[in-house]
């Protein structure tokens, strides 16, 4: 099976920047085939502050649970990420691989083990040989490199049916004080809760653990949590936030951490984006804004219903304006609707306000409209004053061909 | 765009019995193109009782408003389905095309308008012309007839994207004294509570409304409402029960209702298992047991998590293994859950015991089993003593053919 670049692909990414104090290897374990690259190390020079989101999933991978069982601690000195297979459900031995990859990483860098996390993406139920990667750790620690190519190399590395690399950088406040930069990988499988996708953000910024957390977590909520492309969760997602230390730590004034939030959802809402236009078949990108919810509950749920919805995403597909599609996924959510007070537009075309069909006029500027490769829905619930955004993809051939005919 | 029969579609439906007091009528109005039949009237000849469920959808069609605000008077002389419209989101003007299809037929059959039922299926916010409909009553009343041949016609006169007609009938205790006929339609957006789908189902048994209802609901829930091919909500479900009362009205005998339940289940269950096998693009009819959950509810939403995941129905449509879409099905439901309790076997074969693989001796008679067109999938969680059953089809490229091409 061979697949192509994904026609939402961004033309050229922005490019990463460095980060002092901080620096990464790449190479080939075997986990993937034809010597393709799926391991990465990323080392930090002194223990630097993490934050972390975990898959709600029941049956996590065991680097998630690893993961969870050190993050509250708060300190990370290195993160390995392999591809090619996922360590979920592969009972006690499982576990012991995962404890002798971190056994040898911390002996190898000098590190406690509770700094070193680990991540893992792909196949499930498949053991884990532990020795193809512990065999390449001297290699790894011996080739860390400090420069942009390692970071573009990291983000191709850990892709699985990604069809192109994510990574996303901002430099901002008084000639690049601040840097973050983002890697990430996801397609299929990406929905509510941290689907299928690892994201690792890393800063020079130094940050407050606590008061951090809480502004992180929104941002996560309001990005890489409102996207979907099937619905399906992922046993090894997360979203992993770095704070580097360098020889001079960037301390942040208080009026800069405000810019600071700013272009750190920038970054994670651009990353986002970027797993959406990669979802398995995706030949449209859907911008879903739900305004005038009851709740907040209600504007994501009416929001994830449509995005969700099967029959939604093959209309987009074929450029169909089948608004009742639409309509019959509010109608299936749990939230509080009254049909006389929904209004629903596809671009700046209104289809429907306050339950009132008004589109007649404009039929064939909709056809075009939809046959466009960005496409923007907003429902006004009519019902109060909360608003919510949800990303998908619509549901192509192409999505049933790349999984049906992937192997395990 | 051609669909072509269902693979899965049955060789022979078994025939149905005629049933004394009840006759039908079939025609053509308009709504559906090329003269297809897609209009059907069925009158009793004296007042009968009913029960129904309905979609739990809240952008219900008129005909659901309608029908459940007349259904708690219990009494039914006639029901008009119409296909090629499903009269959903006409707002105010949808209303008064139901209310005068009501009023002409109540008027030209001379019962009162609370035992008209009306049910509608097609697209959704396009203006029902109830003319068209109305100029074809006269015609309606004076071809009614009982026969066998009715039936049949009425179950294809009702089809949408449905590949074959669908009706069963089941006749038993002493040389049929007790007649069940039913027929169905539904094949995109079936899902969890009562997605497009109608089921009607017609007996001459006679029952109190209040003593059968909780039992007909009960077999709803694991009939109907265990079948899923999408995971959409259609805004026009339901499932009415009549019965019909004739010269000699059937009494049942305390013995008997037992027997009666027990046929009514497996018709109701035959009907259930149609509508998938006709599941849009379905190549695959899969039936998915889910034994020892904590609770009824964690029985449930297991087996539905599993059966509406994209990436389990395309591994089934690939003849594929991956038992790890399974895993993260289950993961990803609210679901108590203990991976090191978890069995699942795929037919006979045991793929997982109490989180231990047990299945490479025989991969290859498993990859065999895996290209039959019926597969059976059995998950034992390990934690209760509550199962489930849940029913679906596999994910094709035709599945999305179909909705995508199909042009509102």
């Amino acid at each position: 099976m061979s697949i192509k670049l994904s026609p939402l692909a961004p033309q050229k990414l922005k490019n990463v920047n460095c980060i002092e104090g901080i620096s990464a290897s790449i190479t080939h374990c075997g986990l993937k085939k034809n010597n393709k690259e799926d391991l990465v190390l990323i080392k930090l020079d002194k223990p630097g502050e993490i934050i972390g989101v975990f898959t709600r999933s029941k049956t996590p991978g065991e680097p998630i649970i690893w993961n969870k069982s050190i993050i509250k601690f708060g300190k990370v000195s290195a993160i390995l990420i392999n591809s090619g297979n996922a360590n979920v459900f592969n009972g006690s031995a499982g576990k012991l691989s995962l404890l002798n990859i971190v056994r040898e990483l911390s002996e190898q860098l000098n590190v406690p083990k509770n700094e070193i996390f680990v991540a893992s993406t792909g196949v499930i139920g498949e053991p884990l040989d532990e020795k193809k990667i512990i065999k390449k750790i001297p290699f790894l620690i011996s080739s860390l490199k400090n420069d942009k190519d390692s970071w573009n190399k990291a983000a191709r590395a850990i892709m699985t049916t990604d069809t192109f690399p994510k990574t996303h950088s901002e430099k901002f406040l008084g000639e690049g004080k601040f840097v973050i930069n983002g890697i990430a990988k996801g397609s299929g499988m990406i929905a509510p809760n941290m689907a299928t996708m690892l994201a690792f953000i890393f800063t020079n910024a130094q940050f407050e653990r606590k008061i951090f957390e809480s502004k992180f977590f929104e941002i996560v909520d309001k990005t890489f949590n409102s996207i979907t492309v099937d619905g399906d969760t992922s046993t090894s997602d997360m979203v992993l936030f770095f704070s580097v230390k360098s020889g001079i730590q960037k301390k942040m004034k208080p009026g800069e951490k405000k810019i600071f939030f700013v272009y750190l959802e920038n970054l994670m809402n651009q990353l986002a984006e970027y797993i959406v236009k990669d979802g398995e078949g995706a030949s449209k990108f859907i911008k879903i804004n739900i305004k005038g919810a009851k709740s907040k509950i209600d504007a994501k749920e009416i929001g994830k219903s449509i995005a969700n919805s099967p029959l939604f995403k093959t209309a987009m597909a074929g450029s169909d304006a089948n608004w009742g599609r639409i309509i019959m996924a509010i109608g299936k959510s749990n939230a509080h609707i009254n049909p006389m007070r929904l209004s629903l537009k596809f671009g700046k075309f209104v289809i429907l306000r306050n339950g009132k069909k008004l589109f007649s006029r404009y039929l064939s500027d909709i056809d075009k409209y939809l046959k466009n490769n960005e496409i923007e829905i907003t429902v006004n619930i009519g019902l109060g004053n909360y608003n919510w955004t949800v990303w998908t993809c619509d549901y192509t051939k192409q999505y049933i061909s790349i999984n049906t005919d992937y192997r395990s």
